[in-house]
């Protein structure tokens, strides 16, 4: 079993050998030591190369043994076939660490030469991570130590991958939309670090408040119960489970050699661990903004708040078919909003401003909703009005909404450029926006489910 | 009933007078002259208002009949009571259509006021727009008749909503999305026009080639059903039906007063009529989209093409979810695929092409894939990956996708800003393209189910 301290070295060393550095650009190994330089590593590098002197400005060394200091982290980027032996002069020369960049092993079939290195670095106490990994990705240690183009928007969701390939693609996307990660580590063949010690690990990370999984298979489902429902318990875990199909299992078969296993059995195993079920990627990122910036709800009372009345419908018709169906207000509060809303609006559930309302409306709304005790949480609509500026829209919102934390709240804004500005705007004042009503109910859900799993886990009386 | 050539000129009108034009830019009034003039409506336009001399340069007139021309269309914005006699007015003067912006009738109650307009319009053959709408954009005759801020980017596509609000809001969207109307109409109360006439005047309406609808309700069941179908084996309509759900259906009567009805009714109407249904507002979109730029699927089998593994996991999920579960390929095609990728690949369905792929990676198995018999239609799926510029693989998709147009494409991109350049130069050459795999597979399944209705019209021998 590997360290805590071991891992915390992966992601967080002070000193990395690059094996198979190279001075061709078209090289990983090229790609590794560049990206650690132009991305801001503050650590030492050292490249390993047998027939350069010198890449990038650092002096190279023929073998990783040879290097006059101390290193924490090796990165592998050399033929499978030679992995083994620079696995083990790493570990001769006192590394903690290991990520295996290398692919071809487990999931071309090569199982024995996979299962040889893991022998290797588990009797030493050796991280590893990989083979047939992009890499690691380290925004608050500025370290991209991978061949992952740039670092992703800097924040603290930590992304888990099994699809490097997704690594890569998903950087770019966190930058789009403003989704600030911690961490993203791929952590491809899963030899010996997968999910369980990931998540064991992140469980203490004072850099992580939340977790999004790519996963197709684990590698001990009842390990991996365990170990997510005690850090469900601190940190809430949103999971992307492809491989749900029957066709799917096979591409994933196919993909990383996972055996996918029965959905039912994942669903259980979710529920029962508290871990929040995403379907697809924007899904996965919705769901983990929210819980990274608010919440969780304490019932399942949740009030809508719009200026259009359409709007209005397509959440209600939402909320229902994500287990969170809208009830009618307590009569007070239907009474108290209904007296400063236009005659025209509903004070009903939907609340229905009607497309009047400016800023001050939704301000004062807002107020009697969330200081009302019946009232678990809350999703804003706000669809583009000719009459209102967005961005003083969503002041409003953000003023209201951060006085009382402990109602969480989503919202959705339809419309187009002035939006994306506001948009922008909100999420990095706290509030998770989302482009239309079934996506900010959908991040409402992930809220309601894990606020469920939190109340199961409170000793009854 | 209304005539074709009366909803011709709601829509195409050579001029215009404008009932409750102000000089108070806050004013409904002033807004929709404003917006004619400001996005080049080459019309004449006569603002009546009786205390005015002259409104943005245009001679004003104390009432319609004073005009001394013939005038088309007058749009109504002035006090829900002082409506009946301008409509009167209006159709003394001979005016073919009218636009009710003004509210204020069976939406909130006023069943009577709304009944006796009707009564005057039809009985005079005259088209009704509304009460309670924001007006008529359409961009073919550059005319934004209507409160929203501008006209929506220009397009082949016709949306007809029920929510006025949405309407204003989506023109928006239309521009961040690139996704390009031919009109935009908000049919309010539907007193008069609904979408039974709305779809009928479509059919034969050669700015539009594809059918995009906000729903909360139908007038006459039955007619929207023998008019859908009778359109639908022209022009692909995509329906958006709020209040599926029972509390979506209250919100949905609270909203416009519309009976949501069973959503059982609406799901086999739909079927029965060709109408594709979509859920929320970007299905909505996405599927137009499709249906706009693609043609229909002729059979069911689909091809994944994927430059990560991933992603082609979350691509067979969905398809198997969709209704369109991947099957193996054809010997003959996947030994000739086979041929062409990386042995790190794999030729099955979905074919991984893996991270190495380049443009002529995609375009050499596009080319096999799209050319076999047994191929109906392809989801290619590019993550951004290190080593490839986005906008040369979009260049090579358009290439060979649109040599093969009797094979519908649609594509998910994964990544950033350099993938978000490369998407808009594909919707502008033809391809529709999304973020992520479940809205490229959730567009090819709209491909298939318009395909599947098309191929139920046909004779039996």
């Amino acid at each position: 079993m590997v360290s805590r301290e071991a891992i915390h070295t992966l992601l967080y060393p002070n000193s990395i050998a690059v094996i198979g550095a190279s001075r061709n650009p078209k090289k990983i190994g090229f790609q590794i030591v560049y990206n650690l330089v132009k991305d801001g590593y503050r650590g030492r590098i050292y490249p390993i190369n047998p027939y350069a002197n010198e890449i990038m400005g650092f002096k190279a060394y023929p073998s990783i043994k040879e290097v006059p200091d101390e290193i924490d982290l090796a990165v592998i980027s050399i033929p499978a076939d030679k992995v083994e032996k620079a696995v083990k002069d790493s570990i001769d020369k006192g590394v903690k660490a290991l990520v295996v960049i290398a692919s071809g092993f487990s999931e071309v079939g090569n199982i024995d030469m996979e299962r040889a290195i893991v022998d290797i670095v588990d009797s030493a106490g050796v991280a590893l991570l990989g083979p047939n990994v992009v890499g690691v990705l380290n925004t608050t240690h500025s370290m991209n130590l991978s061949f992952c183009p740039s670092l992703p928007y800097k924040g603290r969701i930590t992304m888990i991958t099994q699809s490097g390939a997704l690594a890569i693609g998903l950087v770019g996307w966190t930058w789009a939309n403003r989704i600030g990660l911690s961490k993203m580590v791929s952590i491809g063949n899963m030899a010996q670090i997968g999910f369980e010690e990931m998540l064991e690990y992140l469980e203490g990370d004072d850099d992580t408040d939340t977790i999004l999984l790519y996963m197709e298979s684990v590698k001990d489902g009842r390990r991996f119960v365990d170990v997510a429902r005690r850090v469900s318990m601190y940190k809430p875990i949103v999971a992307i489970k492809a491989g749900r199909s029957v066709r799917g299992a096979k591409a994933a078969m196919s993909h990383t050699g996972s055996l996918a296993g029965d959905v039912k059995l994942y669903d259980v195993a979710f529920r029962e661990a508290g871990v929040i079920p995403a379907y697809g990627l924007e899904d996965g990122f919705d769901k983990a903004l929210a819980l990274h910036l608010q919440r969780p709800m304490k019932g399942g009372n949740i009030v809508v708040v719009t200026n259009g009345g359409g709007a209005g419908v397509l959440a209600s018709d939402f909320a229902e078919e994500n287990g969170l169906p809208l009830k009618d207000l307590p009569s007070d509060l239907m009474n108290s909003v209904r007296r400063v809303i236009s005659p025209f609006g509903s004070p009903r559930n939907p609340i229905d401003l009607t497309g009047n309302a400016y800023k001050d409306d939704y301000i004062e709304v807002l107020e009697k909703v969330l200081t009302h005790p019946w009232v678990d949480g809350v999703v804003a609509i706000y669809v583009h009005a000719a009459i209102t500026d967005p961005l003083e829209v969503a002041d409003g919102i953000v003023s209201v909404a951060n006085k009382y934390p402990d109602k969480p709240l989503t919202m959705a804004m339809i419309g187009g450029r002035e939006v994306a500005i506001a948009n922008a705007w909100l999420r990095d004042n706290g509030i998770p926006v989302y482009p239309s009503p079934r996506r900010a109910i959908s991040a409402m859900s992930a809220l309601y489910q894990y606020g469920k799993f939190l109340n199961r886990q409170l000793p009854r009386k």
